[in-house]
């Protein structure tokens, strides 16, 4: 089959890619639909040692996979064993025997085919287009900050980064009715969230040691001296990026400050898909460029150039 | 007056300090007993660029300040403003106009008198000897880590570092009825807790990935890398160690496995004197030597000898 391939941080299109066989549990899934993330591009970078098909953004089709056949689903990303200790504790997605569609140990979503645990699987309401739903995995994302963080009505929230996932973090923190303040760099997407009635500011314009919280989604390492700087004390910085490489911190002020860190990653897929189902929740002024599968590597260019946001991938 | 002075990182015993003047509001203390802390030596190594009297620990009897003439005291070491928005929302001890005993800008408890808002005394119960009394500071701040963090029954709580603060850690949640094992390198220390009943373990020793909390008190940059090899995903790292300098840390680490990180500094007074008056927490064993005021350099140089606790200088 046709299919994108990572190995030794080169990415290339394949087409003599085996379809894959599901195992006992496990279905098949013809992709309709793929997102670039962040994650994908850092992974690429060297990020984290990954060799196979990447993607775990996905809208798709239930080839086979019992009573899901011909169903469109989505689908959560940590595959996990069920039995250990940390499954029987509710964290599933920390199991340690895990792997992660696209990123850990299992082949991902930019493939004609993927496979993933039946119970992973999230039927998509009908009315709920391929482009809207693609983006199920990313809303959840940022739910998560939401699960982690009890904010109260009037918490001074500032979100750090105004790419896809701070873009995706301060919709649905708006959505609940909380009001963040966006920081970023880029006039266009700034601009997107305006039109939003979301609050933007530049690092310099943020008040310093104000903030309830703040959520650091820049996806690079200088986010966290900007969230610092805006944190009050006793406040919380919630960490959703990933990158390659390490960050020098001050501890020692964290501790005198006693500012919170939270880190957080994956969220909950029901609530995100419930939310875009709703169709309050805005996603499509995200995607900037469409690609077709054959196109991968230049799907994967496109979404690492500078200002753009969502880069989708079509079977 | 005698005192220990402070100034570009030299200690010096001087006799010659004028007493101090309290201002309206505050109270002039006669130094009883002061206890030297982690946080006095790293003054003089540079962590902050402090000048003037150290010492933050101390029982003194009050010479004036309203009612409390005559009576022993311990005593709160932020001075807080108490009208800016901080100290109106409950967080007095961040106050960003603030004074702190012996840390900065205001001079500390080791010399013969000290000076102290009124406000910010408690009074020592008779039966309290000067040498139990004087840890109130130090429990305090052990305390504010159960202020912080909900422990439940069963929860699995390691403290790193079996020095004076991990000491004080480690018994304060054993007599709340949680059962933390100490990890420490200083056979003697670990003694100590063994014969109270307090599990402990050297750092290879530990579980990996279990624990539900983890206390680092260590005092240096390498306590995080223990501490975070030793947390379960989602569990939460306090920080308690202030030092001179930064740490390089793995934050996308932090992310995956949704770890959080709590700083943790100054602590209730008014449970930390009851529970040493109620004579149940036992920290004498925790004292090595006791110096008089006229001999504190000695005093400094006897606390950060290797293996020494808890240090005492006497009026």
């Amino acid at each position: 089959m046709r299919a994108l391939w990572l190995e030794d941080r080169l990415l290339g299109a394949r087409q003599d890619v085996p379809r894959p066989v599901p195992p006992p549990g496990e279905a098949l899934v013809r992709l309709r639909l793929a997102g670039v993330c962040a994650t994908d591009l850092e992974l690429v970078k060297g990020y984290y040692p990954f060799t196979g098909i990447p993607g775990h953004e996905f809208v798709g089709e239930v080839v086979s996979g019992d009573a899901l056949v011909g169903r469109r689903v989505v689908g959560e990303i940590n595959a996990s064993c069920g039995r250990c200790p940390t499954c029987a504790a509710g964290r599933r997605t920390h199991c340690p025997a895990r792997t992660v569609l696209g990123i850990k140990g299992r082949d991902g979503a930019m493939a004609e085919y993927l496979v993933l645990p039946i119970a992973n699987l999230h039927v998509v309401p009908d009315p709920v287009p391929d482009e809207i739903a693609v983006f199920a995995e990313p809303v959840a994302a940022a739910l998560e900050v939401q699960e982690q963080v009890a904010l109260r009505p009037g918490s001074r929230v500032v979100v750090i980064g105004d790419g896809k996932l701070g873009q995706l973090v301060a919709r649905t923190l708006a959505h609940a009715g909380h009001r963040p303040t966006v920081v970023g760099r880029h006039r266009r997407k700034l601009a997107l969230l305006s039109s939003l009635g979301i609050e933007t500011a530049s690092s310099d314009g943020l008040p310093p040691r104000e903030a309830d919280v703040v959520v650091e989604c820049t996806g690079n390492p200088d986010g966290l001296a900007i969230a610092r700087a805006a944190v009050r004390p006793r406040g919380t910085i919630v960490l959703k990026s990933t990158y390659h490489g390490e960050v020098t911190v001050n501890l020692s002020g964290i501790v005198v400050d006693e500012v919170t860190l939270v880190g957080s990653r994956c969220g909950p897929f029901a609530p995100a898909l419930a939310l875009l189902a709703g169709g309050t929740l805005r996603v499509d002024d995200l995607i900037d460029e469409r690609f077709a599968l054959a196109d991968g590597v230049a799907a994967f260019a496109a979404a690492g150039a500078p200002g753009v946001l969502k880069v989708l991938i079509h079977a």
